[in-house]
């Protein structure tokens, strides 16, 4: 039996403890956060707290709490003999480092609200100061996920910078596909199709050999036309800058 | 009955060949290409020809063949009576002038040779110079699709611009993402769930209230430490023109 504590109320949070609700072998021992809206919610099936000062022990300390409030959030953990970790990709381990154990529960995946993730697809990177503890996050790890990675703190950089390309700023360029649209009185529905096979293609395609468009065959009349089209565009910019760079990769 | 033949062997002729080949009111006229060695593989089910002077009539040509190869393959389709098409989004209707009938049969879709896609959701954005060719076009993109757009061609245009935001830009992301994976011995395969779920995700939300990240939350320290780990990237241009336009977007 693991017994876990979860320190907040946002989407990981709420994600998590709703996973460890339906395993048999790890105990939710508490859930602590400020939102008591939130925390009286959950008090059926939860022990919580609001006091910070009233936090009960536990094998696990998951801190899934905005980045910026985790040093804030670990100082009413320095004493606790369990091991006490964060959930974020760019923090680094070391903001820990007043608990006695330290690591990081770091599950790469975007969670919203109103939508279930399959936990057991979404990769989770452990890292922990002692080796005992990064087995003991495994061992909890593997229990939700199938895909459960050992990474050092500058991989873990590294996979967050690379989750900022491909989620954040992909997630900008469909926005701006839905501009498009929305100014030239298409639905924006017209897209949709185009977008899941773009990320369905590179299941069983490298995004390499995947790539196509003016950019990639040094279509430049078209390139011309395109930034011409975006001429007083506030994106006149990204598609210059994307172009340049896929027209520098296949050159 | 609506007879049609296809110009061209690339991968959209290839897929409207065997979508067609499955409906009972249409036939397939004609592949005429210069790939004789893909046509002869096609000689069972279809008459063939690489012989541009050999063009038998039929209601609809359908021109798929690269956009800079459009306006010489609609010279062999000047004196036929049918209507010819082509299927690009970005070159202009006009470019088949010299033809008697003419328009366009647009598939806003990225098609592979080796993935099968679900045309019924494909949207299918017709256009033509006559009334009655729209209908005869839109007749003919109804028995593959269920959603037929009747539009013009400053709205094609527009729809092409936003098609190269969302699929090839994205995918050069995803390049991107994969390549710091590599650079830093991690498996690529492990963006892949966040890749997957950043396109569901705006099924249902859309891509302006999905946004997160650095850049959305105004966050500079970590836009900073970003750009310093792609200090020397070829990347790092992109990473800064993207989070500056996410910046200006929810500033």
């Amino acid at each position: 039996m693991i017994r876990v504590s979860i320190l907040g109320t946002g989407n990981v949070a709420m994600h998590l403890r709703q996973l460890f609700l339906e395993l048999k072998d790890v105990e939710v021992v508490q859930i602590v956060g400020r939102n008591t809206k939130i925390l009286q919610s959950l008090e059926e099936r939860t022990a919580i707290t609001s006091n910070f000062e009233d936090i009960l022990d536990a094998d696990i300390f998951i801190i899934a709490v905005n980045d910026d409030a985790i040093a804030k959030v670990s100082q009413f953990l320095k004493d606790k003999k369990g091991l006490v970790v964060h959930t974020s990709g760019s923090v680094s381990m070391d903001t820990l480092s007043q608990c006695k154990r330290y690591g990081v529960f770091y599950p790469v995946q975007t969670f919203s609200k109103h939508r279930k993730v399959d936990f057991k697809s979404v990769p989770i990177c452990v890292e922990a100061q002692d080796d005992r503890d990064v087995l003991l996050l495994e061992t909890l790890a593997n229990k939700v996920s199938d895909a459960v990675y050992q990474v050092n703190s500058k991989q873990r950089k590294a996979l967050h910078l690379g989750a900022v390309f491909v989620n954040n700023f992909t997630n900008h360029l469909f926005h701006i596909g839905q501009q498009i649209c929305e100014e030239n009185e298409l639905p924006t529905a017209i897209l949709q199709p185009l977008i899941q096979e773009t990320s369905a293609k590179i299941t069983n395609l490298s995004p390499y050999d995947a790539q196509t468009g003016p950019a990639r065959r040094g279509d430049f009349k078209t390139i011309e036309d395109h930034l011409e089209q975006l001429n007083g565009s506030e994106f006149q910019d990204v598609y210059a800058t994307m172009s340049a760079s896929i027209e520098k990769l296949y050159r």
